[in-house]
């Protein structure tokens, strides 16, 4: 009897994955993965080949979607088959696609979690998981261009509540949307629209590789944070709403925040 | 130099640390667990120190905050000292101030992220993460009765969103609150303010130890959820908002969803 487990690769490297990921990777007959629904900066496939004593055959946007993983259904229809993907499973709707598609073939399904960017940027900032709203991706203005992170940003503000901003990526080009153009574009929409809601005063926070040992977390006015060098990919902003006297301090101590940070408009 | 690096566990049991934790573990000089802010089923302290051949020493709530964490700080002056944490770091408060804290005293720190509960609660029920608006603690309502949960939810449903809701946890009396008496806290508050946020007919999702091997999702009515039996802790709810097409077949699939889940009242 065959079956499907999506197992979570978590953060950054090859040494993010679970003990138990490992373990089921080692006792699957079949390994698949996929590494382009997020980019993991120090991932090296070759590595991992070697530390589970395994071949792992890479899946592209085109064999998992537009072909419907016809490759992984054949597979797990009658092998112990694995999905390795970046960070947690499900994150990416593609995952959850797949796992309807699959117990629809009659195929079973498990999930392995793995840390995942959402929790990690939210825990780096040091600000109040329960305090977050909706999230949203900042798309590449040039491809995709979209008021939608703007209006989250807006609204989650008018409830007190912090925005958490994916910044795109485009793995296949080794493309990805910095903190800097991801600024740019929301001050832009910022002159068209005049609500006040990304000025280059407005209090941020910019995270680049979270999870990773060389992280950066640094917090400032938006004219600040587009100055800041946060180095190479993946990179994710946070605008903060109503800051509890505990989020101030934090944003301080931990992300180098200027010390009237409570005062800056936010 | 000493340093203190917070690392996450991960989720269910001994298995769900990520390798690189289980590395720095063993590399610590001094190694502390607290297992009070999430509940870990499975979590064997003896067979963990027996994997990493190393005394662990474990902290009460007491010690960490209370005393705050003077023991934490007084090793990590001085050696590479490790807190080893339930599910991902930062995501409790606790965790948040004790690094603001350490920081404060010169001590270097460092996050290892693990799987959180919060991501793979949205994982496994197949809704799509960027749907969520805040999330909220149920506490327990002979301790703490609150409305906040049913105003949070009523709020996020206003918007479209669907509610995370965590259920309250008292590892020191080994108690936690059940989908079952938090469903029932909620009616009640529903017979007071009648805004029908909260009734026998509303769809909701129920899941149960997200992370292991056993979990459990099941989707369908409060009056069907509330006689579910979801089996030991943790368990928490979904109150989804609007449900894309594709997440109306998320919950029919994947949590054994009523057929005619998209036209149920949310």
């Amino acid at each position: 009897m065959g079956e499907l487990v999506f197992i979570g690769l978590g953060l950054h490297d090859n040494e993010g994955i679970s003990v138990r990921g490992l373990d089921k990777v080692r006792n699957a007959e079949i390994v698949f993965i996929e590494l382009y629904t997020s980019l993991m900066p120090g991932f090296s496939l070759q590595r991992f080949e070697k530390t589970v004593g395994k071949r792992v055959t890479r899946l592209s946007r085109v064999e998992l979607e537009d072909r419907n993983g016809r490759a992984l259904f054949d597979a797990a229809k009658k092998y112990r088959t694995v999905l390795l993907v970046p960070g947690d499973p499900m994150i990416a709707t593609t995952h959850v696609s797949l796992r309807i598609e699959a117990e629809k073939l009659g195929i079973a399904t498990r999930i392995v979690n793995g840390a995942s960017v959402l929790s990690a940027v939210i825990g780096v900032s040091g600000l109040h998981n329960y305090k977050f709203g909706k999230s949203v991706t900042i798309p590449f203005p040039d491809e995709t261009p979209s008021e939608t992170p703007y209006r989250v940003i807006s609204q989650n503000r008018r409830s007190g509540l912090h925005t958490l901003c994916l910044l795109d990526i485009n793995t296949s080009d080794e493309k990805f949307l910095s903190i800097r153009d991801a600024l740019k574009e929301l001050l832009s929409i910022e002159e068209k629209r005049k609500k006040g809601i990304v000025t280059p005063n407005t209090l941020v926070v910019g995270i680049a590789r979270a999870g990773g040992d060389d992280s950066v977390v640094k917090g400032g006015s938006v004219k600040e944070i587009l100055n800041h060098d946060f180095g190479g990919p993946p990179q994710s902003l946070i605008f903060p709403g109503r800051l509890h006297f505990m989020e101030a301090e934090a944003l301080i101590v931990l992300a180098g925040a200027p010390k009237d940070v409570g005062k800056v408009r936010q």
